[in-house]
């Protein structure tokens, strides 16, 4: 089917169901940044493959909402389709604000409200409210329209073994088990999936480079309940978990299990990573609104952690170094594709002891590639790298013992322009500033984001992407909830503290020329 | 009658009107940073004289919340009395904090509601009712204690020159009626000083160091109400005035002209502005909730103030350089106070051409009282300044023609210690890391302000307040709403625009030693 075929399709069951528009976002049931294949309609439907995005559908209108980011791949993904790109901030939700200024009143938009947290249908539908239009939350239109979507993967649950986690299971539930306390809350409802492999040592590979497994848990005072296809899991795994404490549950009987919680117990939830559906079923418990409680423990690495990362790190680099070493090389003989030097550093990441699998897609960005800012060389597209230009590596590796994420952008003749060698030492100026940077308790990353922008800033320049990310330890390579950014979200307003591991990759591109990390 | 006695009679009063706690804010009915003398009632009742704080008064305690600014001065100051300090974050509300924490559920919290903005009300409140705590607004108490107090200021008012000003208020007024008929309202509420003076082109002496005149403005869609005592203005001035649509009115009585508009009446209001008891006289009319419209266009400065400011600053640093050599020969001869000096420097202003005054008292802060921030040399206690040492200081003018606010550290021997010359670098470093910063539009001092701090923080130094702050146009020399700031405030996440104008002193205070800035 064609990206016009699909549209046409899910505008007959728009019409069936009386809606005006359909909001296909990019998400899961668990807020994941990247859904396993099951939850990738926004990609099956658009043809859009970048990692953030929205599709807005309306009966004479087909949209993307992406960043700066995927502004470049966006528009070539898209030609040839009905759909349009509308350039949108990180993070920001326009389309609510397009909806409500291009839809008549009365309008019924729907969507799937698991794919929706708590907090986005709330602001969505106070946006709504203004303009009488009406979001309709339980409208999955997907089941209809699209045939061959895949399954719920089935990929084996693991242990993450102590010596690397530095804290057991137990340890962690209980520190959780504090803040519910502190709370009044008899449980906790998590339902993001690195928190739960966090909190439990445990891990999996049901989403591409993300060591996770889908499940939800509920946290109780004594027990633990983990919603999961425990047939992925080895029988002794199992006996362990039940001897701590972590009962085992249906994946798919969370809905239940809410709504039989009963009317003297309390239960803990954070409304921006609850999906709207699931907490619809918490029907008679009483709601106290509360973060994550393992985010904060999560982002904070513990000592074993930290040890464990800074030889994580000269392992990383002794495999780029090889790899780069082989590209040199290589290149004396034949040219090397953009495909094939991502394969090779994996290859040589996975020579080194606990590698368990890249951490992202490998960005290898030769010349005018590397401008598009989340290039994914691919095997046909890819470029071939010769020993001219600059070619930009942004990779990283999941290792048992830590996640990396490393950027290099190298001059492959030593020969680079006047003027790539000036952006290249201001972007560099920066990374060093904020390397540097020694601050107090309680700072913030939008204070600190400045200091890697300044010296493109005093030339007119400047990078459309945050300046950093918090890095989980062998667990998501974005963790939230701290980072480096221009903006006033929950990245840039989370105090950094110490423990906490966090990215550092300024940049400057210059589209069809080249680009710098 | 010693502050113990004031305290005495405020809690009789206190006990008459059943209240287990009033507070007394640094605050008059327009939310002036600086009130003039009838609403000076914190620094009456408690000795204190900071611009800054808050004193909160139980059956059983006497506090005062102030800022880090303030420690030393207040410490000081409180000797002798049962007030104690409180250390707060600038412009934190600590003590409301506080008061629900240690007053008793049911407990009647008092205070004069008129010195308080609706927001703060509001807020206020819902962190009461977490307590079943009740907050008393129209218990002004002061009355019955304070006998001997100011009456409201009687000073002339004038017109300031449209060759400095820029803009007729005809202009100025249009504009504001533009920013009306977007929010769809018939009027607009202005309270604040600055705002009306600017406006109108009027300055006037009613508050030390500012400008401004006591007064309440209705902007309406053709006419526009000034509530002010008009018998201090020239009788050219009433019938211009009156010529251009401005009507005057008595200054009490706004109450009953907002009680008088009627419900078919859209009025504009700034709760963060608006005092609550004024808030209340809305009877009837619509309010729609803006912001002071003239805030931004005061704060963006046109192009005539812009060059006026450019020269203003030329003029200022003669008088100061002036000041400086006086300061130098004379010390070969005698030593000078403190006090002699803060005066000298306004006498060599006061040569300059459209001097007015002093834009606030002048910080002269000699060796340890220059590690004072807020430092005012008072005639008998002045330190006597000798040609050794490092003296601070920080001082401003009022000129028709623009306002300057100029922070200068000098050692008059020549001989810093290693230390001093350090701390100093480090202080200029992060001046003129600010200084130099270009940056894109929508850039917010919240991000800018760490430049400034960068090379004290790398050593684990710091300074307690603000780096900048919005200076006005022969207007308050502390003008919101931008500045640089390491606190997510209005003035931290106000986007800087072309044409502000802000303050960048960073500074270092070692106390009992020497202040740097």
């Amino acid at each position: 089917m064609t990206v016009n075929e699909k549209l046409d399709l899910l505008r007959k069951a728009m019409k069936i169901n009386d809606l005006s528009a359909y909001i296909v976002l990019t998400s899961d049931p668990h807020q994941s940044e990247y859904p396993a294949q099951i939850w990738r309609s926004r990609e099956w439907l658009t043809g859009f493959t970048g990692s953030a995005g929205v599709a807005v559908v309306t009966l004479d209108h087909a949209g993307i909402w992406t960043d700066s980011r995927y502004f470049l791949q966006c528009e070539m993904e898209l030609s040839g389709s009905d759909f349009e790109l509308h350039k949108a901030a990180q993070g920001a939700p326009e389309y609510v604000g397009w909806l409500a200024d291009n839809l008549p009143s009365g309008s019924r938009v729907g969507c799937d409200g698991a794919m929706f947290s708590v907090a986005s249908v709330r602001s969505m539908r106070k946006k709504f409210a203004e303009k009488n239009i009406t979001l309709v939350t339980d409208a999955d239109l997907m089941p209809t329209v699209w045939h061959d979507r895949p399954t719920l993967p089935t990929e084996p649950i693991f242990e993450h073994d102590l010596a690397f986690a530095g804290k057991t299971r137990t340890e962690k539930l209980d520190l959780i088990r504090q803040k519910m306390a502190e709370a009044n809350a008899d449980c906790h409802l998590v339902t993001t999936l690195d928190d739960i492999g966090w909190t439990l040592n445990l891990r999996g590979s049901d989403v591409a480079c993300n060591p996770v497994f889908i499940a939800f848990m509920v946290i109780e005072k004594e027990r633990c309940a983990l919603f999961v296809d425990s047939s992925r899991m080895p029988k002794d795994l199992k006996n362990t978990l039940n001897t701590e404490g972590v009962i085992l549950y249906r994946y798919d009987s969370i809905a239940d299990f809410l709504t039989q919680l009963t009317d003297s117990q309390t239960i803990a939830v954070d409304v921006n990573n609850a999906n709207f559906e699931l907490f619809n079923q918490i029907k008679r418990a009483q709601i106290v609104e509360t973060e994550t409680f393992s985010m904060m423990m999560k982002a904070v690495k513990n000592e074993v952690e930290q040890n464990w990362i800074r030889k994580v790190m000269v392992k990383d680099a002794v495999a780029l170094t090889k790899a780069f070493r082989w590209l040199n090389k290589t290149l004396q003989e034949r040219t090397v594709s953009e495909y094939e030097m991502a394969s090779m550093i994996a290859q040589f990441r996975s020579d080194q002891a606990h590698y368990f699998g890249e951490s992202f897609d490998a960005i290898v960005g030769y010349k005018a590639n590397g401008a598009i800012m989340h290039y994914r060389p691919e095997l046909e597209k890819s470029l071939q790298i010769e020993p001219t230009g600059i070619l930009l590596v942004d990779s990283g590796g999941q290792y048992a013992d830590g996640t990396t994420d490393i950027t290099r952008t190298i001059s492959l003749d030593g020969k680079p322009t006047d003027e790539q060698r000036q952006n290249f030492t201001r972007v560099l100026r920066g990374h060093i500033a904020l390397a540097q940077l020694q601050f107090p308790e309680g700072t913030k990353g939008l204070q600190m984001d400045i200091l890697a922008r300044q010296f493109l800033w005093a030339h007119g320049l400047n990078y459309g992407h945050g300046t950093g990310h918090g890095v989980g330890f062998f667990m998501n390579v974005h963790e939230p909830p701290q980072g480096f950014v221009a903006v006033s979200n929950a990245r840039g307003t989370t105090p950094h503290e110490v423990g906490m591991l966090t990215s550092n990759e300024p940049g400057f591109y210059k589209t069809g020329e080249y680009g710098i990390r």
